[in-house]
């Protein structure tokens, strides 16, 4: 069967497929008396948009956001907020080659294997079109964080293949390139090395860090809810990540107890090799969380594959792709962020009045 | 609030807090007819227990697993299963020095900050005790896993600090030491350094790997109950977790798309830098996750802390202790792994009949 | 917080208010391969609706169904189905009267006492409106357990105000009148009924009842899943129900055990108070539920109510109503229980393959 | 599969079978601070308790209520609460007879159609047992609610068979009796009805119903976690329970409108036909429940059933049991009552803050 929700009490639910009518969310569990308009979801959604730089997918989406339901007179009224946007720039015709074969680092073969019938254009329910409404929903979120409770969240593109990008942050330049690189100096080194990625048809993985400052202490819900479990759920759902960190991560693994333990003083804490996070509760320090994505298999350099008979068949693939997924995930995963912080701010609530 | 349960339609539950008179568990949506024996489970649980060498902490618990409901005349009824393990070796009063002390890098800080009272002994709910629980119940998971799908899980040490210890894998020597390391030339030197850091006051990381085999294609929930996020979930909700990888994790980072992509023929995929799971669903592949595990933070080595009025106080943490948590934690990373197979296999009955 | 989503392993979740710009529902795990259309969803949805007769409100509505994703070529696909109706003849005007005033026996005042900001037109998200999107979703569940176990559902008018309806059963003819009444001798005394009724300016309660037959035996989840029990959370969620019976009901409370039991013979069961269900779950036998629908508070006929500031005022209600919502109940009736006996066959399944 | 586990974010899940070594229960998300013993626990299990008049089951346990987990120096500290009381009184022997039989108007012929397997011994988990452990849990929600919010709840036998016990409430007098009869002048009726109705071997249905006091105004989750939704569940998950009604119930069916709604003055409402819910919503009045409670199906008067091979066959059931169940239902009632509306207060505190 399909979980084709997210979260305890503050739930998202999203359907749609790539080349589907529309793509869809409704927002289940905001208090009421948030302001909120659909341009102003509309703007964090288009930070995630393709086809507004050459180094990523040249479908261009309209994005048209439209507020359904639980919004009225542009105020939040607790009943569950209704979202749609119309696909306006699929093209299903690049996919009628891919109609019986099965494109190997894809979702092809499984969902083949698990629903023996599946909507094949642009990848339909595996699409990572459907994270769209993670940002929709997501910009809600990150705005009723912001104004109760001060959170600030901020994602970046920490590596791009070999490419470490954030040895220097310039924090207030993330969002003036098209990789959200936090050092502009690299910008240059990022362009030409995707220019050469494009050239050669290949593509290549990311990293992406997010952080969360003003979080408040207490968030979390043990045992099988902790903060950082929810987190590593929430990233490991996003399309193509295998991986995730909380803190100081797998190099905790390499660390002494003396300098891991972060110690305390009236003043604050000395470090944060936590991440924010301790037992599964935040601590008040900043949430930081990594994620690692995948290069993208949608390649026209030929592979060995198999079709739906089984059968091996040498498949390429056209259609419009993202040489690197990870340069459009930054908006996704502070998306993520924002919706797993809400609800535990919620849900701490619940038990703590 | 908590959130003390696990798993979608097969749901595992525990209570219980480490120097409390015992800790439980329920297991809820396991199939009748499983043939199970409460000593079947003890074998599991004994894995994970302290005091079986000088490297884990000297806590001695007689492990008694009673099976209270759920299992009539050896087998399954299909009702919850309960199963309950006294305490037997708790010694609080090693912790009446730091009833009001909040020791650094441990939850005592968060869960003050979020509940405003707790049961110091011990870390009371966040110790590690309650992982007891999860190895009993993925003891269940595991022999319904193997008789039904003759799925088989091993998990390993795959790092100790700055000590690789996969390089070479001997499976059948993995339960042979107190590390599940598979590689027995490398035991003395692993003892060797735990030596060194037992005398020192010290702790260390590790990473611990687990791979399941034979797990059917077609697993996993789209959108948000993919396989590997729920493996990530789980992974990270075990004490002291830092880092979960799924295949080649971070690797993926500075990997090219031709290179990461295994491709598949009719007599197989070519290789499996995706560890199984596609699109969030099982390939048919095995299945394979990393884990990082942080320092314990409980040290006799002072540092600087605050109590629970917020004065500094130097905090010496006694009692007895694991030098490297990582040890354990080879049987609970292959519990959770055999509760979420399980579990996404009767999800996947549920709507695939 | 809201709960708009319902179900366990089958779920729904739905959106839209009364006088929004649509509403919309989500079927989130319904199995693949089962062919419905747009068409087939409204034809139910038509079932309910609103200004076919002049017993019932005077709104008509296109309910122009669409189905936005989760159907690949007529087929489901086993991920969400995204369905969507826009309203398109709601009256807001005839609620600015009402802008400030809280109406007697509505959801005014209880919504407003706990969001403090409501969207008052039409009831907003507590309009009945609601259900049609039950009916919607219910007409896939409807389909499916029909093609798949030969289930069929039959609800019927079994009482408005003073008049039984139900003491001849023509199962043919309940779809021939406007009321669902199975008794088609009995439809001119209900006209004149309703017709008198609508000039008093007063509303009438209703009792609604459905059977379900060939149900599979088996379904149910002991304790707190019980058969009966979500069938009695499904009814008493529609709006205006203020009672669910299984089987025998309240007619129990005087009934002795030897008249009650229902005996068995290898032939079958000699008699059916239990409705179908023991012990929560179902037995084979036909499944049956009687539901209490309460009068429709909305009268033009004057009342003492408040209005937002807790003045005392003469509220007059305007607008388009139902003078017995419990007439257009039926096929809402209908659609809970496909949608509470698919949802358990599912989660029969999960467990027992 | 089963769900035995209750509620949203106040979640209470059970184990145990009637004849099995123990009956526990774990009580998820109760808030920190709550004082509470084990014996307070028992208190209110023990009003429940059979044996105390000749008009119950002779069943005599000790009832001795262990809290495991959750409650540090009598107190709670907002982790899970693990109960357990370990069955004393358990005669199994009774049952060796029905070993291969199914007893009509039990769960007997449906567990077995279910499960294909069960533990016949005293109905196993489909016992009434099973309520124990809703009485204590319900002992907990019921003194927060109380000590937080003074909410009073209060369950009575409102009809036993044919006679009427509530015309006159005395309410003081509700606990000095064996029924729970709010009419001290009808208990001699009562004894002597169920005198004779011992004597016969028959059994008989029963209605109690219940009220809770103090009640906010707000509580409640639209639109599938409806107060009155999760009363309805709640209720028609115990055993034998056929029927629920909220505020004026059935009676609604033949109601006016301008009977039915409560209007409202600035000094309140002047009636409570809605039984304090509106929309799903508590409105602040008194919330107030009926439920209907059949026969038990346990009697000495033979009658016709099956075998597990189906094989027809006379039964006759011996053993310890309820002529009427619903003579101890009330506190199960009202624990039900207070376990959904300390449930509905968190959710309510996580939305609206």
């Amino acid at each position: 069967m399909s979980y084709n929700s997210f979260g305890h009490v503050l739930r998202i639910s999203t359907f749609g497929e790539s080349h589907g009518p529309a793509i869809g969310c409704m927002i289940d569990g905001c208090p009421p008396g948030l302001e909120i308009t659909a341009g102003e979801i509309r703007e964090e959604v288009l930070r995630r948009a393709s086809g507004k730089s050459r180094h990523t997918s040249q479908r261009r989406e309209k994005e048209d956001v439209k507020i359904l339901s639980g919004v009225f007179e542009n105020q939040t009224t607790g009943t569950p907020i209704g979202l749609l946007i119309e696909n306006t720039d699929a093209r299903s015709k690049d996919y009628e080659n891919i109609k019986r074969q099965l494109r190997p680092g894809h979702a092809d073969y499984t969902y083949w294997k698990k629903y023996g019938f599946r909507d094949y254009r642009g990848g339909g329910r595996s699409s990572a079109r459907e994270t769209t409404m993670r940002v929709a929903a997501g910009a809600v979120a990150r705005k009723w964080l912001k104004v109760n409770h001060g959170v600030e969240i901020q994602g970046w593109l920490a590596q791009l293949g070999p490419i470490r990008t954030d040895s220097t942050m310039e924090w207030e330049t993330i969002d003036d390139n098209p990789f959200f690189c936090p050092d502009p100096e690299r910008v240059p080194e990022l362009e030409s090395y995707m220019d050469g990625l494009r050239k050669s048809g290949d593509s290549v993985g990311a990293r992406v860090n997010v952080i969360a400052r003003n979080v408040p202490a207490g968030l979390g819900a043990p045992i099988y809810g902790k903060l950082d479990a929810d987190l590593a759920s929430a990233m490991m759902s996003i399309n193509a990540a295998k991986g995730v960190e909380i803190g100081a991560g797998f190099d905790s693994v390499a660390q002494m107890g003396t300098a891991h333990r972060d110690e305390m003083t009236p003043q604050g804490f000395l470090s944060n090799h936590a991440g924010g996070i301790l037992g599964g509760i935040s601590s008040g320090q900043d949430v930081m969380v990594s994620t690692a994505f995948k290069p993208t298999s949608s390649l026209r350099i030929p592979c060995r594959g198999l079709d739906i008979e089984g059968n091996e068949v040498e498949i390429v693939t056209k259609g419009r792709h993202d040489p690197c997924v990870g340069i459009r995930a930054t908006p996704i995963v502070e998306a993520m962020m924002a919706l797993v912080l809400m609800d535990h701010i919620l849900l701490h609530r619940a038990q703590n009045g």
